[in-house]
């Protein structure tokens, strides 16, 4: 285990998801999940989230992206929240799920876009 | 079918993929597979690509992602082309595998780095 | 964008989804999904299905099939009442799902024919 | 294991996919991948290919439909020559592809797609 | 059919999924599913499961892992639940999430964990 | 990056996958795919691998069973050598495949097999 990674994943994965987000997430979590949890942080925001090869905008638009392509429907809820966060705009993130139905299919794209509209709405809400 | 759109999405195909690339494809498929080349040009190429509510370089990157996650190959090898021609640099492409690693598994993100970098050497030998 | 495909595509998609879901549908939408939905009935409604190479109930039943290989739940749901309308026996969608079994899976044949089960029991109360 | 379905399934298999493509399967492996052939044979091949809750043209045209679905190129192949010889014509099978452009998206339909022209194409050749 | 498969495997399936579980599935099913589930019975439980060619903790393992990588979400809670009636340890099913992570990818493998963790711990609070 | 993870991760490798195999695949890339290597090597072999929470034979039968259900070939060759490096027996490994066909279907099943016909064929010429 890196301490270092995991450290640095932590920070990256406030400034996405907020501080909210990742407090609850730690809090509901057990020991027994604690692994997997460490894992993430450690491999996936402390490992590509901390290059420098693409803006942060571009990164969560190529994770929605694979998200719509592989279904994951729950984890695409939180990355739309932090594409936005990050500064992607809702046509931005419409683009790309109007984009994924000439490639994944139109159930993956209206799936996704459920999800996306949903999640947007209450970000308008939150941030008016 | 849209007249329209046909014609738009093979100005966008020829742009993306280079006329020597789009005039083999057209020119190596029969009649009974015409139906399938007009559908892609007017839906996919003709609709989501002529869209403007994505930088064209970040489309292509978008599109790598949702081929990594659907372990498209050979669909991959087009794309990679077309987002060089695109503007988006060979980084930035290969920023897009490395952050599949976490998303899509280490299995996809390592079939898809090959084809990345074979296609990535060929095109710089042709624009030396 | 072609304004016929699209109407087209509306005329279809009432008479497989019926005016009630399709109403529905579009009535729950916002702004901003609308090109998802205009796209969706354009290129899905207002594409293949407008083809007379395949008669509506085979059609119903290889959409079910790729439904199922997909693992796309929710969609499979509308398409399950789609096939009965379209003239498809409850009888012929089941063997879609039990020959699935072999070829998909136990997991997504199951899943599936508890989708399948559910709809057409509403669907029979309906219609007795 | 069950004979009956065993011998019931290697009958339809050869009405399906001919005598030459079944022997030469059974003749190329080994003793060591001989379970796997008999599961096929008995709860593949004897288990949905023997209902009668589907007429055989349309069972093909399903099972095409699954195959594109999960990418399968390989057992596609094989399949579309089996459709043919089930009765279903190239146009029925060129509209399930079609079809699944706006289903699975048309990195796996174009794939396919060439799949099954060249199929026919030597199928043709071979029944002219 | 076999009707010996079909009795082997209910006896298989009791031993992993418990009476209680078994009894529940086949109480709640309608004669229109009935074939599924004698499917599921004579070929999955009544076919791999009874061989004797893996110890039955890691079969139980080794259908976790394919849950896992299929995003089986709904199959692999009852599975998590054979895979301790089998013997399997909650750190060895954790060994297997934490694994896929590499292989199936982060989404994949936080959706099993929270599934698992939720099995694990009403297993635990009922065998107290 | 974690340099410890990275050391251990190609010791281990090098235990499952031989010296031989980790050596070319480290010569034949290029500077431009090393950090995908690394990557790999630091959080799948450097990962979960180094982890002592599965016995290796069972860890690669695991991990066999994620690459069939992924359809994911060319990774599968490499894992079938490693699980007999490992410890497991061949009658193991086709055990996998075999379960496979109940949870993936047949056309994951049977490509699997394939592939590990060849393996296991090539394995036991060498190890005479």
């Amino acid at each position: 285990m890196s301490k270092e990674d995991r450290v640095n994943g932590e920070v990256i994965r406030r400034e996405v998801m907020s501080d909210v987000f990742v407090d609850r997430a730690l809090n509901s979590i057990s020991e027994f999940e604690r692994p997997m949890q460490d894992m993430a942080m450690e491999n996936a925001w402390g490992g590509p989230w901390t290059r420098d090869d693409l803006p942060r905008d571009t990164r969560s638009l190529v994770t929605i992206a694979m998200l719509v392509a592989l279904r994951a429907t729950n984890e695409l809820k939180g990355h739309v929240r932090g594409a936005l966060r990050n500064g992607a705009t809702k046509e931005e993130i419409r683009a790309v799920i109007l984009h994924s139905a000439a490639y994944c299919g139109f159930p993956a794209a209206l799936s996704a876009m459920k999800v996306v509209s949903e999640v947007v709405e209450s970000w308008e809400a939150e941030n008016d």
